[in-house]
């Protein structure tokens, strides 16, 4: 088959976009009618994409409005949530309704990294060991080397894991309000730069990454030391509003949670609560961030009480929420309006964004986990997705 | 704050998709004009969307084309990518160069279920025990009330788990070309009916599902037994090829799979391999898949080998792709034109497409994992990816 | 330094066992006077150990008497403890009269398998895929080949599992009274014989094991699908029994139950319970088994609740105990003896004795989490251990 | 049934020890000859264990020499291992020839802490955020609390864990030549009770321990972060010497090595290698260890490598080793002696004993693998091991 066309000279134009759904439908056949239908400038693709062709039209709903009681996320949301799964929306929305009736949703970012794990191999496992040290007594110059690569990043430690005669250093940076992972993997490059040039012994073999960061996948090490963002969201729920809205008292969604807890652990499951990812993954592609990084993110815990007068505290903790409000895709047409719909466009609102996901998330696994015990799970999804 | 606006009589209509968005721009200020830029029809939409205010533009991009020596997928494709991060569709590409030159990637889907675990809850360990001896012998009745709910999804066998007085009822199905979690859970509850009904002795307590299944969640559970579908793609690339296009000889290729190796168990990672979300999600979203299912679907495994004659077998197992060329977003306008390019539409071709999605899986892997054996990775990123 | 004196023609005997005492003490200057005090007679030792040089004298308490109404344990039973931890004996005991009064332990064991699990490799996963085929078509086949090999040992199922070329088989046997560890590999081997005899077509390569069995060590996949005897232990006890007698209300447990679940979790332990090792090592030295498969019979799970009138369900799930009453070291003189007293020696024993550890296991975990609620434990540790 | 004999003033005499077997023979009928024939001084086993009646006689075998080019062990050890498995005492015998012939094995301790993790929790998570930081700034002061309780163990650092409104303050200490479980306890405990005193905010509930700690059972933190010693053993063993004695070349074990990584991944294992479990197990009962801490000890990695010339790299990491010179067991009449032997009693020398222990599991693991691969293990457990 031939190669797909591009210009050397400037290939994020309308014409080149035409050009390749033409010769797409010249090679296979397919009508392209639809993907050429956009209202973004193709010049602003550059760095996003390659061999732009079109786009995929993801229909957004709105949910909402939902009530955070944040540090940095205050007020009444709409969310934007991109999907094409039937009932998402209306789920999400259920739970927004409740918490907001009870008071709004309390959420933290607890802790904040964004990290590359470089490797370094010795002769064996002492002279690794020496290196380690010697790494832990440099660690201001290569700070220096590394925020030298950029104006936002800031390595904030560098976490270090050993087995046999290789170590890898966990760099992990502050990145304002970008995810990070090409500046974070700049500057460690750097880091690792000014490292080998000063080590005054000898290092067999280096790489920037094998497999320690862990990136676009989810490790227990992730979820231990965080990646990206480590949002927590709570509330505590009366018991009236509960079997009004839910139809679910506190103590069905407490045994369910108890069954849903053994479940996790006997599945070795990497989240205990019910479906993260979906909320997640809606507002993700909604909001211009990396969406392979639901990977990731979707992990989580999820911890509940039955309080002393019956009423539901109720959390989740995301510990690898990657987000952004600034680099990615967040600057993209229909992105960057659905961020600003949140008030998360402009400087210092990633915390904001980061909270208001987390809200969400505590919102779908409430309406999923009451519609499981309510026994409304499966007749919900017959009315609203048609499972064409 | 207010209500989102919805119509009791039909929401899915351009009218109330421009008054939605004119309600969110009154009360946020946030100018929605792209958002409502789109050219699907609304009433096309009821079963996969509620509140349809508009659509995600995600950019478009196709890498290839790609050679496959599948079971189902047989010749060269050219491969949607909807994604926001520079450099991946490059990436990509450069990987379907180097596997077209070597021959084409073979592919295999090994196994193919989906699942619904729901949980039976007794008096102590004897009765469950008693109970899942009960529930092997019935498997005919239990089949027949399961399958009778759906004219595709056909119930291939329950496992069993266990903890406590606790027991689980893995039912796997098969879906056709549906990815069918909606399906089995009609299809799972049925079953249960009837077990509920005939049981001759005391079930405490019955759910639908408590975890174990694990839906939109990675767990070990879906690593060894297969979510969707089981799919390896393979390759033997010829020791001067990849010292040509990727200018990385298999020995450096291999020790850093080494090193991989080890960085995976040290992390606790479910993915030893190097960024499977990454083509996946970009294939997801361009082709109507559930993104969501990202968060089991980028669980996997690498296995690489240097041949006797010096070349190199690599290969990706993907054990939980949930995937589908029926239902869900895969009727949608743009997202059926990717399939369409991919000659996916129509009736049999799901293994076709998750065979499409493991050979690009190993083209990236391929391809980040010489780059940053071969230190282009930063570079490249620096180059491509403006990193606003 | 010299080599280890042996004598070719009857190495088990007190006079060789003296030989290296003297040798060890002439080479190392320590004094080995109660090394060599012993009751065995050395012939015993034949197929149990090599160059025997005198014996460990580990401390052996009892704790009890422990109420069990298994399925195979009936009635009041003295366990056998061998163990070095100061207040190990006392707590169990406490955990003993606690269950003992509350009417006494329901045990079951639910699931018996032992296995091993050869690797095939072949040209490719489609190659693997077939052959998996072909096995299931062939297990009367494998299984006639394996049974031959044992009077005792059946072959029940073979489990199969897949990544890239590669295909594992986990034969799963039942082994009588025995553990069964050399039994099944014996078996394994001759019905992959029968396999690599039959097998039509190409196989690239193939291992007795490669990890997947897994043995002496933990692995998620015996947690799932059991190794040796998966049993439970399980109790309802009265609210007022546990205020009396642990100092510490069903409410308090529960709660700490939670905060332990969460703990587990987010640890990536293989166990949420307390501290099963204990119980399990201190019965596994005393009763003459292969202590190092504490490695395997330590995970497990613990389940709780809070029954609707305020009395405390609580259970103990062991899910890979590897336990004998025949073979190892189950036949020495002090071992046999331990076993006796469990009423354990003698034929179709091993079940009981599975159901005897698993109740210990409950109780010591009753009593150490007690003793954490009831902020005893550092004091009690205190008091009778002495901390030398 | 009766309870167990006690004596209120003096339990730990022969006499109560006689009382109690005869109490055991006529309450159960069975003979206790050997269980009462020890050499050890009941008055020595105060603080070891409760309820004294015998010893359990566990043959002892001697393995090596073994040479170790350690930190702190350097030269020749014969290697007590106490055992009932047929073939483990010659089986690595044969990997310390292999390994002695080969110049010996390189042995380092690359980190130490002992640990207890007590559980905070607090209103929300904000709170339980300020708190975290408020530890921080208080290192000084908690370590002056903890450490006044010892006079060994010294408090390193708090690492700091957090889900929901939960946090985990991970004391890490060491602990000179003991373990230190206890000590830490009582350490943690009162660093707690400083806390509890001076933190000026509300704290809602805290216990000295919920399950991240994790002692008795494997974690996945443990692995990452070390729980007692973490000890690599390396060797560099020329490939004419591995075929001369294991009949089985580089390229062989190595090929074993990448089906067992994959075995292992697949499994979902806490160990990569063969059964490290085995020999850490006969040394842990030879030698006074709580042979419980085989649940941790038995996790770890290892790392092979074919060298330029075609020699094989090969290393074990154990990441949570918990062992002890002093206190425990060590002090007990054979269990000392056999501490002798290694000369591993008195001050300072418990980095030693870790290291020899580790090279003893490179041994082991050397000669199972090449076992395997020479397709020589069946048959040498069938010639060596009766399998009575």
């Amino acid at each position: 088959m031939a190669k797909i066309p591009r210009s050397s000279e400037n290939d994020y134009t309308d014409a080149m976009s035409q050009t390749r759904r033409t010769f797409l439908q010249q090679e296979t056949g397919a009508a392209l009618s639809h993907l050429g239908h956009y209202s973004i400038a193709p010049h602003t693709l550059a760095g996003n994409i390659e061999n732009f062709t079109g786009v995929a039209q993801v229909p957004v709903g709105f949910a909402g409005p939902m009530r955070v009681n944040g540090e940095c996320a205050k007020g009444e949301f709409y969310v934007p949530m991109a999907t094409t799964e039937g009932t998402l929306v209306a789920s999400y929305s259920r739970g927004m309704r409740l918490t907001r009736e009870a008071g709004g949703i309390t959420t933290t970012v607890i802790d904040d990294a964004m990290q590359r794990a470089p490797m370094f191999a010795f002769t064996n496992a002492r002279e690794a060991m020496d290196f380690g040290k010697w790494v832990e007594q440099q660690f201001d110059n290569i700070k220096v080397a590394s925020d030298a690569t950029t104006s936002v990043g800031r390595l904030r430690n560098i976490e270090q894991y050993a087995v046999s005669k290789l170590r890898w250093l966990r760099f992990n940076f502050t990145c304002g309000d970008a995810a990070g992972q090409n500046m974070v993997s700049k500057a460690t490059k750097a880091g690792c730069e000014w490292i080998l040039a000063h080590y005054p012994k000898k290092i067999d073999h280096f790489v920037l990454s094998a497999n320690l960061d862990t990136d676009k996948k989810h490790s227990h090490l992730n979820s231990l030391h965080t990646r990206g963002k480590r949002v927590v969201a709570e509330i505590t729920l009366p018991k009236q509003l509960m079997t009004d809205i839910m139809h679910c008292p506190p103590e069905a969604l407490f045994k369910q949670r108890q069954y849903s807890n053994m479940g996790a652990l006997l599945a070795g499951s990497v989240n205990n609560g019910a479906h993260f990812a979906n909320g997640i993954t809606a507002m993700f592609i909604a909001c211009g961030q990396d969406v392979a990084n639901v990977a990731e993110s979707s992990a989580g815990f999820t911890y509940a009480e039955i309080t002393p007068n019956g009423d539901y505290y109720f959390s989740v903790t995301i510990p690898s929420l990657v987000v952004a409000t600034y680099g990615g895709g967040t600057g993209l047409a229909t992105q960057n309006e659905c961020l600003n719909v949140l008030g998360c466009t402009g400087k210092g609102n990633v915390n904001k964004f980061a909270e208001i996901v987390a809200a969400t998330v505590l919102c779908g696994d409430l309406s999923l986990g009451s519609a499981v015990v309510a026994d409304e799970w499966v007749s919900s999804h017959e009315r609203l997705g048609r499972n064409r």
